[in-house]
């Protein structure tokens, strides 16, 4: 079984973790990949369906953050306007954006005849991060067959690591990926769940922290390859809860991610675009307005007071997994005999178990 | 010839036009389009090509400002960011916006071998509206080799009306498309230009105002059709000037396209995303660091003083724009029988001449 | 009898008015003034009490939008981070922001022993034009005190024109001041209400428009008295309601404010600070967490699909308000003899009754 | 001599640090206190001196950056929208916000006799924390007088801890205050500065790291004294550098702040307002357009590719600054008799030397 960090004794916070200690932990949330292998191939997709039923006509309240907005997500204008999700969140490669979209597009409109016919269109949410240093992103691989694909293989124990959209993915100049974890609070007698999910492909070799312990500094004393390197690469983080929240609150407990992600050791450089997109699952919005006696849509959110609770799990949260997104990896020589080594190739230097 | 706004007595503002009245008036600005028409297709890419040369190696200055985010645009996190543009901007209808991506990266990267390989990725602009209302959209009939055709089929004296993205496009419950206006304005003592190009896809019948006159009113009175249809349009509003200016002014020069467009009668409706980008020609960053004796980038702006000027010409350009794109776009019946009548036929209603 | 605009048969758009057609026909908005008059002074307070009870306890949704921030208004960073409002909005002087803030605070915590002792503090909401074109700015004419008697003299028929903080206001280089309207909607068979209330000190006088009346050209060709001045101004919009809405669908309100005003003929000039605060009073924040058993916020919205509502309604009030500051306020001369005439001295160029 | 963080061995980052390491290291900055000391009362007043010579006649490209909006600081609205600089910045505590802005103001117009005259007026920027736990806050002890008195006694070797406006301030339910911190950086072989001074007044007991060791879990282990008071501080930090710098880029340096402070273990909580104001003196504004032959203004700026050396330097200097504003700041007994401890209290917990 794959050993995630916690498995070398490392443990974010003080917090307790949902069951899976994964994004799926939320209450509906599925995660699925496709994964694309060749000989200078390495790439993919990954969807996070944030909810079962027909997202489309049942939104979603929702908030994106952009930190540094170095990169080509789509979808996060409108949800920036709007507040509301209607679409599974994809990850692939930079270039593969469009295929993703017109994928993503076609799924929605096989299952809602009435988009672009009797009413609106939808909203595509596609998150990216660039892997060709491992992929020869050139070639387009992922097609849109792939995305329907991605969707339909969710489930709630998904892999992490070197899989769909993390294939190819580069953190810390060792191999990056897909990383999860999550954690439960309770907020007036009553527990809810918030879970991230990384796609890291960010930050230099030297710079890396582990739980406060400079791991990177003395990674580079033992192999300082592409230590050098510029940070060419992106973070997504997608946040999942159950905490019912209006959109203000959301967008805060969003932006914490940030303070996870500052812990591992990442400058959020130049070419590292940090795009976050959260979600909650407690309130929704529906596509048409609904005709019952109680016309006026009503949600309901925690007291300020109590969102401090959030803000500490989903620092915690983002931190564990981008360490989990990078131990679950394998080493990797790919395009052009690029090399990603493990960071379980240096558990000597961290691991305290 | 088709005839413009101004041919029918329509003065928009005080400031004189360029010699086109077009946003090709600015220098190196050039405009292609690709038109999808069948029985029930009515749909197209147009390109603006901002400048000539290597966009990628020499980019621009450009800024983006949505006012109603309900739309799918792509490229606008990035122009946030780093206050540059790096392709052409490609307007297109909603669901072929993936696409139209794909085409661009594809573009980019015949030309730029190093992008995806040595350096990084380029930043895809794409803006939308959606044509569902006369054009078959779920049908996907824009494809990536369209978008190369567009770009490179790019002419100072472009077609305005129901041309490339255009073809489908209603304004006012009216037939709308692309439309276009520029300015000159004089800043110390030298000539320069600003010009706007639109896609109309907005509005209600009864709201649309020229140059004061409420002739939407005065429309409905002799034929209400449609009337009472929401608004799931959007606007994209294009802006080119050769003025020197920072990001800073450049953003608020932007955001006056919003002025021009409040007088056409537009009241920004929900299902209207309002999207602007802009760029200056004046100043160009270079995508590599340059290595010469001087290696700070040396780049010029107009004292805030003048502004104004811009503010004015922005205004009155964004106006008239709206109007061309209205008065040269025939009448046309598209999907399933629905009609969009041109505003031609309602000349009697405001013509001054 | 003070004559408004529609006493000179001018109709902004076709919704009905609230009873008085001012904000305050949202119930539990008053409005107070103080107004400063002397040889050079011509300055003064204007508060906008958006509900009766405490409202440090029992915080209202609120909502800014800044469309021009060349001011210096003040508690809009808190407003856009929480989207709540625990204050009277207070409109004065530029100058004046400093001691009206000292004011606000005083009276605030007068009333609410805790705040700085075992709560927290309290966000002054404070916005502001610069009349020193008539008034002497830098004599600090508004002393603390003055606040609490604005506040307390708030009423729902208050004055308009050069009345408190809009004395010595400037618009379309004739006089500004303060001007309201309200309209009201019908969303799902119940009536709602919506008040715009102006400071209005922006604009040039050629650039004035009534109702697609070009007057301001009409104006300069009989009086073109400072046509050349530069627009040093600003525009104070608040906009209150009573209708349900979330965070995301108040701020998109708010910005139809800009619509309303660009039918004025202001072009948003570089000196022209323009800032819109609105509130609804149909959902409420407590301070403290509520002990009850529904420990969770319920709040409730309107659908989406009746949003235009609003907009159109916005758009009209906010241009009718800007016209009744105007034609209700007298001409003035003030500070070195500085004069700006009443739109009132030039009526045969746009009565229509 | 009082000693700072790296006295006890403690070294952030790899980068040099400036010859004092505070912020005063960038050419032109210095810093003044008025520090206000009686039985209840611990509060004042810290000015920031980003440049010799008239500002308001000069003035500096500035940007602003709110992470967690829950603050009242003023001025940021007009620094996003012009991006510039003419004030010195203003450190107090909440309620004393308005007798700063006073202050400032008289300060400003008694130098420049044009502002409020024949020109416009100015835009003061003040920034504050809650010092309501350790200072009688309620009792408004800062006086405008004050302002000029702090301008006016800037000086570069300006102490640090609880002094001038902070005074009564408290750091991760310890001591806090005035921090500082300055780095340098090699861009083309030519050396430049980057400072940051930070206002501490944040963060839970629990959470503080120093250089990645958890002394705060270390410090409730063995004091939990106020272990679970909710964080009711904010942070304002300030940055100053004389690398030449466009707006959009002094915006992401910025906002590379966020990342050491989230290395120090403030996980920004609801109570603690983020703010960030930063700028460059390396590009100036005139206020009054020039009157040469070149008429335009230049300005400089680096290339993107050298940005991440000031986001390592930028983070590395915040991390610092907060340590060193709670090292230096001695115990203190204050208000009501509330108590915080000096972090040097604990030393043998972090002390490496």
């Amino acid at each position: 079984m794959t050993k995630r960090i916690r498995d070398y004794g490392i443990v974010i916070g003080e917090i307790k973790t949902g069951y899976l200690n994964k994004i799926t932990d939320v209450d509906g949330v599925v995660v699925g990949h496709v994964t694309l292998k060749d000989e200078n191939v390495n790439t993919g997709v990954t969807a996070i369906v944030p909810a079962s039923g027909n997202l489309f006509e049942n939104k979603l309240i929702a908030s994106a953050h952009v930190f540094n907005g170095f990169g080509k997500s789509t979808g996060l204008v409108q949800i920036e306007e709007l507040g509301t999700l209607e679409t599974p969140i994809l990850l692939t490669n930079t270039l593969s954006i469009g295929d993703a979209i017109r994928g993503l597009y076609e799924y929605k409109i096989s299952r809602n005849l009435h988009i672009g016919d009797t009413t609106g269109t939808v909203n595509p949410v596609v998150c990216e991060c660039n892997d060709a240093y491992l992929n020869d992103i050139r070639g387009f691989r992922v097609r849109k067959e792939h995305i329907k694909e991605a969707i339909e293989s969710g489930e709630k124990d998904f892999t992490e690591g070197a899989v769909g959209a993390g294939t190819g993915m580069s953190a810390f100049t060792l191999k990056g990926g897909i990383g999860s974890s999550s954690r439960v609070i309770e907020v007036e007698a009553k527990d809810y769940t918030i879970g991230v999910l990384v796609m890291t492909n960010m930050g230099r070799k030297k710079n890396l922290i582990i739980d406060g312990n400079p791991v990177g500094k003395k990674i580079v004393e033992v192999d300082n390859t592409d230590a050098n390197l510029l940070d060419k690469g992106s973070i997504i983080i997608i946040l999942a809860t159950d905490v019912p929240l209006n959109q203000n609150q959301l967008k805060r407990v969003t932006k914490r991610t940030i303070v996870g992600l500052s812990r591992t050791g990442s400058n959020m450089s130049h070419g590292s675009g940090e795009v976050v997109v959260g979600f909650t699952t407690a309130n929704r919005y529906p596509h048409s307005q609904p005709r019952t006696e109680k016309t006026l849509i009503e949600t309901h959110s925690i007291h300020d007071d109590h969102i401090d609770l959030l803000f500490d799990a989903v620092a915690d949260a983002t931190e564990e997994s981008v360490l989990n997104s990078m131990i679950t990896a394998e080493s990797l020589v790919g395009r052009a005999g690029h090399e990603r080594k493990s960071l379980k190739e240096y558990e000597e230097l961290f691991c305290v178990t």
